[in-house]
């Protein structure tokens, strides 16, 4: 026992071994992926999976320290993700991204609630499950194109829009299911209200942000302290996080927002060097936490296994659909409608608050994990067989290994330049 | 509200707003600081006690999560001064480092002992304040001789070298007086089994990770995943820290035994400025809660005062005799004596864990509060005063800006050159 912690009241040690096996683990497993030309967030999922409760019990999601690390993983690879993305580019393939994310959202509810019911499911638990599948997990998606390279082509910027569409979409259906299942009454105004308060504060943040950025960083710039720039940049990912989730938006798309406001800042390649070493720390432990929350044993029951397989199949028509949806886009729809697929934590996120509620069975709840798994874990090879990589050096640059996003989420031969 | 976090069923968004009130807190008063030619922590000290319950009560160092976080910046902190120490040159000042913490445990704690009693405190609570008198905070000497750019010089390698087995100690008198306290016998043997596992720790780790190492870094290096080596060693920290921790011993003597290991590979740099960014990020929150652990409400009682400052003088009284103790040492002896007197985090757990056990009274707390926030405060200007900076080549090479321990302690203009 260590006495210095004790007398503290805090012993870290269990942490420090959880930790140790996270890092070697999606290291380890994210390079066998590669190497086998799969993207490396699949071995880190997998990492997750064989840590868990299902494998070896190592991973607990649920742990307050682990959760908090989990959460700024993902809000540091949203910023990142935001930092990387030409707010420009995004708005010309604005309406494609719209049309995607609506008919992704609309379509899989539809066929989701009519597969449920039609299963011999009840109302309440099949509208559960067709919630679920409207989910997009963009934290997934983005670093599975990252990795393939593709995450600046018209595709791939199509593709992160409808993905942050789909998060705001997906917050709003999460309130009234919740309200469904809580027995209080949906209204029109209350809808709105959740509605307008989440795209209101994107636009509110890339505005002031884009104002209040620059003049900012340039104070900062100018201080002595060591490294300033990267944590006051940091700073302002988790203000934004945090005052989207006041306002009762996802803290995700204000961390999003804060990498949109600061991509124009000539600061952006080095506050992009600086947030990457944390990222690399960080991202890992969000994804792994992903593959921990997937509970195997609930994967085994026959009627799980029935609804599950049923959910997975119109889950992909679904999304896939949505992918051809903007009809007057040129580009590779198939690329598009693949991408969004993957149902990731947001998915989990939603079979978690139905069963937390006693809005669906353990059972219900083992199909909609079978539907999260197999939609999250068939993309990436998916994207890897039909995706062509198309760098757009207009869009962004990023080079492996300077930092920035591809060197935080993919698998390229990085590091060792830096050490000569 | 956030449902998605509250169906996660963990809302970070407190978090986040402590986190970003530390980071631009410490970074704010670092600055000033600095600006008053002081060392940088001396600020990040200062924010904490405002962060902290007495001021403004945003930053809880007993909440798990951000305790979690202070301790990672401490072993991120000592990985990065042991990554920066060579084990020859602390070898060749070893007679002179172990004749300081001797004698520096010693006195104080005689010193202590006896002013207690003489003020007419019982045999039990006077053996806390002269065990709380023993402490050094090896964190805030080598990060203040860092500041002022002298941990490279032959004082500076007698200070780190004091301060470590400084820590070994506290170790044994912790356990000790935790037995007095509780009402176990204390014998021979179980203090001689205590000093040998934290000895025979570090000296093992050192042996084994210096075999160990050069061969898997040389593997590490040979991988493609991103961010890698800087992971690895970090995790090879974590596991040092681990097995310290559970060896009996420290887990702040692991950390810095991870960093001798590592010291002689090639990788050393490169691992040195993957592992600041990510110190940049946790060593503030560790520097902070050391900060907000203070509680100036113990600090107002007359009883408190005058026991604590008879404890305040004896405890620099001692402090600086033990830097004249080894009289054959050529150099600076009183710089050195200087550097051994700040408490810090250590003497704060000494006094935590004899309030917590009913050894002492609030107001004996309040004292020892006031005689750890003297020492602690009173040394960065004092070194500061008496310091020549002599930046020695030979044992170190570390140009602020280039990551390592200078900059991820200093504050000196370092990131702007990052940015071209």
């Amino acid at each position: 026992m260590n006495l210095l912690a004790a007398a503290a009241g805090h012993g870290i040690a269990p942490l420090l071994a959880t930790l140790v096996a996270v890092i070697l683990a999606t290291k380890a497993l994210g390079e066998v992926a590669q190497r086998a030309n799969q993207p490396a967030v699949l071995g880190e999922l997998v990492a997750g999976v064989l840590l868990g409760g299902s494998v070896l019990g190592m991973l607990d999601p649920a742990d307050p320290v682990i959760a908090a690390f989990s959460e700024l993983g993902v809000i540091v690879l949203l910023f990142e993700i935001g930092l990387h993305t030409d707010l420009r580019a995004l708005a010309r393939v604005g309406s494609a991204a719209t049309t995607v994310a609506l008919v992704g959202v609309a379509l899989p509810f539809a066929f989701g609630y009519l597969v449920a019911s039609g299963l011999g499911i009840a109302t309440v638990p099949a509208l559960v499950c067709g919630a679920a599948l409207t989910a997009t997990s963009i934290g997934i998606s983005a670093r599975v194109l990252s990795d393939l390279g593709c995450l600046a082509s018209r595709e791939g910027q199509v593709v992160l829009g409808a993905a942050v569409l789909d998060d705001i979409v997906g917050l709003i259906i999460l309130s009234v299911i919740a309200g469904v299942v809580g027995g209080t009454p949906v209204t029109v105004l209350g809808i709105a209200r959740t509605t307008g308060v989440a795209v209101g504060f994107v636009v509110a943040a890339v505005v002031l942000g884009s104002v209040a950025a620059p003049p900012l960083f340039r104070v900062v710039e100018r201080v002595r302290t060591s490294g300033m720039l990267g944590l006051v940049a940091l700073a302002f990912a988790f203000t934004l996080a945090y005052l989207a989730d006041l306002a009762g938006s996802a803290m995700i798309v204000g961390a999003f927002a804060a990498g949109l406001a600061l991509h124009p800042t000539p600061q952006r390649e080095y506050i992009e060097r600086a947030t990457t070493s944390i990222g690399h720390f960080f991202v890992p432990i969000f994804f792994a936490s992903v593959g921990a929350s997937v509970e195997l044993r609930a994967l085994a029951e026959p009627s799980a296994l029935a609804v599950g397989g049923a959910l997975v199949v119109v889950g992909v028509v679904g999304k896939m659909a949505a992918g051809f949806a903007p009809f007057w886009f040129r580009g590779n729809h198939l690329l598009i409608g693949v991408a969004m697929i993957p149902r990731g934590e947001v998915g989990l996120i939603f079979a978690q608050m139905g069963l937390a509620r006693g809005a669906i069975t353990p059972e219900q709840f083992g199909a909609l994990m079978l539907m999260v798994l197999a939609t999250t874990f068939v993309t990436p090879p998916l994207l890897g067989a039909i995706a062509t990589p198309t760098p757009d050096a207009a869009l962004t640059r990023d080079v492996p290994g300077e930092g920035g996003i591809d060197d935080l989420v993919s698998g390229t031969a990085a590091d060792q330049s830096l050490v000569d």
